[in-house]
């Protein structure tokens, strides 16, 4: 057959199974997003809307991405981390990272019209690059989000101060820019409160430490395949089964209602990460009274509920009762997650031992 | 620094640079296309709004990322062909597959509405994945190209047999199906043609031949950027410096308007690639008649002048005074690449030697 | 000058650096020692002159590259255990390779006339081959080297089984196969004490087991670049200074002198590992004599002192002046590393967790 | 089975194969043999048993791998270069890497008494680490052969003119290096020639120009299996079917004292590449004038007809009865690599093109 006379050529294409047992972090990057967003007039230092949809974009990668056990957001990056025993199109490096970035890119643009809402499309295709990296240990693991997050800081503050000192103080660019020159993080707090009369520890936890997406309980009863049409079974572990015409897209009011006093982490507030955001507002504040109370135990839901035996601590198994209602989705919080405290309390299920069984395949 | 502490996890990266100096072909697919064609209701076997959206798609890819010379789509999949000499991202494979597929992906969402103008968006967003193959020689990616064209051969041939025996012929699917079993091509092209009037080879070359793109001279004043929105400076070797609003996009009247009697290659119609296709058609016709007499010489535009004195041929200057008002462009085809014919004539400077100062970096 | 105009062909080198942070594992197999073995007529089923050769060899390696923390041995092949850190050739996967390769093979033929006394040289220039195998975590490499040791005694198992057939029962090499053929160990341990009186327990633990190469305590005076003369300086981490003339090599008796009894794995015999390793029976006497009373003990030297103060166990720092004469050195055993309590014991500090420092380079 | 419990250790491993239709080059290097050559004494700045040594184990390579077409060696380093077509373990980087090394090592250890004949082996065992580099075309291979010739001629002419310094102007080695810092090929060729009588064109080419293994015609009669004993059947590709005792080897008399009659070696200027080498050194001065007249012609012998009818030429045709009894072997001349001379002449079959079967495997 001519067919067979070709296909040699599939000779040429090389196995890239990365290694085995390490966990893979896939980050992506916007391309030329300077430009992107002076083009689309982003507010500065941080536009909300931009935030948003980089954030619903990254809930749709772990939706149907269910090795996906943290990801956390900042600027125009986004960072996930998939299981040690991810056996995803068997650990194959370029569709891994080719899915994880389609699958961002594509939710981006679709999704666009329902946070800049006078804006039907952007004004052109915005387009991201994405790269896998392995990491063997917790330690990495840790020390990695903490590298995310501490750019996060250092970079907002940056920013925070830089037009403050141009839209308010009046200075050109180059003149805040040497105006910031050797300033630290203190210098830059200082002028902040003395000279633009700004707590910069009372702005919101968004801008200053990033988003998290985090597996955690939710209520039953937030669908989430009622309200994100996605995916229907064409991603590997994608479980949503039906689509539904997305009804309340378009009527998303201004998200940004930030509750203004960020509480602190311990009882922070865990947002069920349904689209558009605000429109689950009410959701979550259930959502986290319950979680306030119940916050750092282990959820578990149903579809990794092979998980759940091996998982130390029979606290675990004993608190289900409390969850009956409650099953794992997607949630978003804005947290600290340098340093232990995150690890051993709501970040605690991401590095706990997997299965033996995952272990040896 | 803080930040320096953490620093270090950056050294797991790895060096995913490519060998030099061997054609580099990145092919991207469609995740899960069998079930959006069903949800979207695309037509069977080939739905042209479908085809021309990925066209369309590949096209801007091809206009953001000069090094690639050639393009082949068919179904949900297209094939890029990067010159070997090309140094984008210095060959790093993670960041040209990620943004081939990142632009494709943004892209199909982007101009959905302008070829699906009954939905505002697709009903979920589509996902594409992708990779790179490296080919050393000439001869492979010949048949690289004979592959992908001979299997779209094979595809659509069964896929046209198999819905006229449904739709037409009110087989069931697994009657049809089983009917089809063991026929070879030519049981098929009798088959449709004595029991369905149907002539399969004058059935439309994009359905049976596939959907190629090149890089042909076209007139100076189809100005690629009045029409195709796309990244500004942002992707290297972009030279989109404006965007200008797109007023024509949703004009567009039945593409289908193929020459039934396809013109040997030598007169063939390179149709330039503007949008929607349709919109450019008299430029087109212009287009193809100015081609039809030069078709065989080979056109190199200014940003590409460099490369003009290395080919051979000194017909390849005589002409340059014929072109005066043209320029080089990315233009679209459906025509044979299986076999010598393509690549002595139009796609003879897909593997022209290059300048030797390329070879050595 | 001439040189720089062909220097770019460096730049098709690509980088081959390891992931880090993982366990290195390098084994060496011969090439075509069925045909070796038989041209030298080495004895059947185990050649002691061939292991003790390969053990030999194996050690060298050791000495020469102080970050192999274990290496195993059976038949034509050896595996070696790098620490997660180690920065050799910063982890260049081809050089590692290639240098544990060619220093086997060099110290194989060097030392080949030490223990097959009645050959100048072999017959011709025997030849191994290496690869790299990375693993992450304890679980792996643990199951690595039990996968070896299972290997070993299946494979000695029939051989013995095999060639008492042959060799003393007569058989045709066919036939013993044959008969051979669908016997599990119990009918093979059954068929070797019946038919051949011989207790295949009681056979050499060398033979049964392998070989286990550990860094332990050895005594102060046992200058293992006395006798073994090796490179010196050549190789990161050598600390032979001086080539001293080995005089004793000729002399080697049968160094088949195995304890019978096998002790308890508590009480084992580590026996240093100085060549021809009967030369050094009554150092090893000592040293096991030493050993059996502390053998549970880690033990740590002078140049990986830098080590000690991060090994848990207060015990590891109490014992450190009982070894006041003792230094650090390759030990050679044949013991069970199958199960943990190898792993627990002498083997403790091969997979004793690394100083911070370390991990983050 | 208790193996089957840990054989999913193997998953670890990485497939390594290389790219396809590529040509493969892989160069070794001695690790450490500054000191190596001092401990030894050898003769500076050139020692002519050592290369010999060299030369006879990178000939034992060429013997044992077919696909070899070509290697070159200076000082303590040697390449070879594999035909693009080879399938030579699959094309598996580690295996041909490792092989090769532990090959080369293994017979300079071997055959080291037989040049260095007042030691019976070295004072330790020399070791030499291997890297593997892809090369798609013949301009980068030749263009390599010539870096490394390039280099070989810098590094002797300093040496020559440093040693000449040395140990014939009476400098110490600091005030040599002073002397040549700065100095350019011209100045030292003036100097060796003023102040040492030297003419450096006239040293022998085997220090100026390397040494270039070759395989071409030589005489039938020119066993080669029964002066090099070498592997058999062990190593893919190894023709050599028995091992003959090779009664010369322990004779050794001054190898340079070359036996100028060395007989059939006659006609064809090829030179028998047996051994020691050095025994050669007149034939060579004759070859090369022999080789201008018959220098352009190609040779092939049996085990490589297969390869005949592709090559260019009609010549290569009509010279085959002048060479009935010859046959394909190895032969060694030190001649320039560096320009096309070498790659239109002698060196023309290296880069002729391969049967379309190979190259589609």
């Amino acid at each position: 057959m001519a067919k067979s006379k070709y296909e040699y050529v599939k000779e040429f294409e090389t196995d890239d199974r990365m290694l085995r047992n390490v966990y893979v972090l896939v980050r992506i990057d916007g391309k030329g997003f300077h430009k992107f967003s002076q083009t689309h007039d982003f507010a500065k230092p941080n536009d909300v809307r931009g935030i948003n949809l980089m954030n619903h974009a990254a809930r749709c990668v772990m939706h149907e991405l269910d090795d996906i056990l943290l990801a956390f957001g900042e600027s125009d990056e986004y960072s996930f981390l998939f299981r040690k025993s991810t056996d995803l199109y068997q650990r194959r490096e370029a569709k891994i990272v080719s899915t994880v970035v389609s699958l961002f890119t594509s939710a981006y643009v679709y999704y666009w019209n329902d946070y800049f809402t006078d804006l039907k499309r952007p004004l052109y295709p915005p387009v991201f690059d994405g790269r896998a990296v392995l990491y063997p240990s917790e330690v990495e693991v840790k020390d990695y989000f903490a590298w995310r997050q501490a750019d996060t800081h250092i970079n907002n503050l940056f920013n925070t101060s830089f037009w403050a000192l141009v839209e308010e103080g009046g200075l050109t660019p180059k003149a805040a820019e040497a105006r910031l020159c050797g300033t630290d993080s203190k210098d830059k707090n200082e002028m902040l409160f003395t000279e633009f009369s700004t707590n910069y520890s009372k702005l919101p936890a968004m801008y200053r430490k990033g988003s998290v997406l985090l597996r955690e309980q939710i209520p039953k009863d937030a669908d989430k395949d009622a309200i994100i049409p996605t995916l229907p079974e064409t991603l590997p572990g994608s479980k949503s089964a039906k689509v539904i015409p997305a009804p309340g897209l378009q009527s998303g009011p201004d998200p940004i209602s930030e509750p203004a006093s960020e509480a602190p982490s311990g009882q922070s507030t865990p947002i069920s990460l349904d689209s558009p955001i605000v429109v689950q507002e009410t959701v979550m504040q259930e959502n986290s009274s319950n979680s306030s109370s119940e916050g750092k135990k282990r959820s578990i839901d149903a579809n990794e509920a092979e998980q759940q035996d091996v998982e130390e601590g029979p606290a675990a198994k004993k608190e289900a009762p409390a969850f009956k209602r409650m099953k794992k989705g997607v949630v978003i919080d804005h947290i600290d997650i340098i340093g232990e405290k995150f690890w051993t309390g709501r970040g605690a299920y991401i590095l706990a031992p997997e299965k033996k069984k995952k272990l040896r395949s």
